[in-house]
């Protein structure tokens, strides 16, 4: 697909269809993530993809905004080094690059996601396994959506162009 | 361009070309920012974009980092409110999908990036003008490369995805 009609078709999507993303898909768009830039190319970043339906039920119960993790067809939870002080807002920045550019990569392929926050990090931790100076930052759930299929979106949900950007000076 | 081939074209840039991006092409790549996701879609986020060349060499020392911006055709500034205690991360998740939206639509027009934090907040505010109550989270240096233009790039220079990529458990 072209990248502007990829991004303009991405859109936030909890239903998911009951069918399996395919390995090779889910490669690539875990490939755009790692692909992503951060702070001095420090990549703070780990990707556990889950697709086993239990541990997804699992899953989606660190979080109130977190249930549609349990129908997703896989969740990818980014995982980071816990930041020293004052170097979360870096680490959360590059985890949102690395967010998008995973998210850009399914739109293409057609594969919808809506990513939650984590309020429950020993609960991620029991599930997911990783280690105790890492914590899960958000979860990026993936799948085909319930509806309609990704079109390019003329007019998104968002504010509007000439409110977002200032010229030269605010 | 295909969404893939521009994902795999995004690389840092912190050399420019000294030639403008064509208005059309800033409007598009700001209005990638735009479409991005956030936290219950609060679309945190302003774009302060700046092309006059003095006020670029100014927003070059902001930061030790920063100094690139001064070369650069365009600099888009994300600016923010000032997050409560505790939301910081939040807001800066959100600002960096909302960067990588852009960085891609972009890299989809040829055009490279490299983005650089805000040491000086003061600084910042006194060439962009924001409000009391918001920060400039980082900045997005636009422009072509100097060197080589952007084409895809097989092996980027990152981790390898075997030690990225987590299946189903750490």
């Amino acid at each position: 697909m072209e990248t502007w009609d990829a991004i303009r078709a991405r859109r936030d999507v909890r239903q998911f269809a009951d069918r399996p993303v395919p390995p090779a898909d889910l490669d690539r768009i875990l490939d755009a993530g790692r692909r992503a830039p951060s702070s001095q190319n420090t990549q703070p970043w780990d990707f556990v993809v889950v697709t086993e339906r239990d541990r997804l039920a699992k899953l989606a119960t660190v979080w109130r905004g977190a249930g549609h993790v349990a129908g997703s067809a896989a969740t990818v939870a980014l995982v980071a080094p816990v930041p020293a002080e004052g170097r979360r807002g870096q680490v959360m920045f590059d985890l949102g690059q690395a967010a998008m550019s995973l998210q850009i990569a399914a739109a293409d392929l057609g594969v919808a996601s809506g990513h939650s926050a984590v309020g429950d990090q020993e609960l991620a931790r029991e599930v997911l396994g990783f280690p105790e100076d890492r914590f899960c930052g958000y979860l990026i759930p993936l799948g085909y959506p319930a509806d309609r299929p990704l079109r390019p979106i003329e007019r998104p949900d968002r504010r509007a162009a000439a409110d977002v950007v200032h010229r030269e000076r605010w």
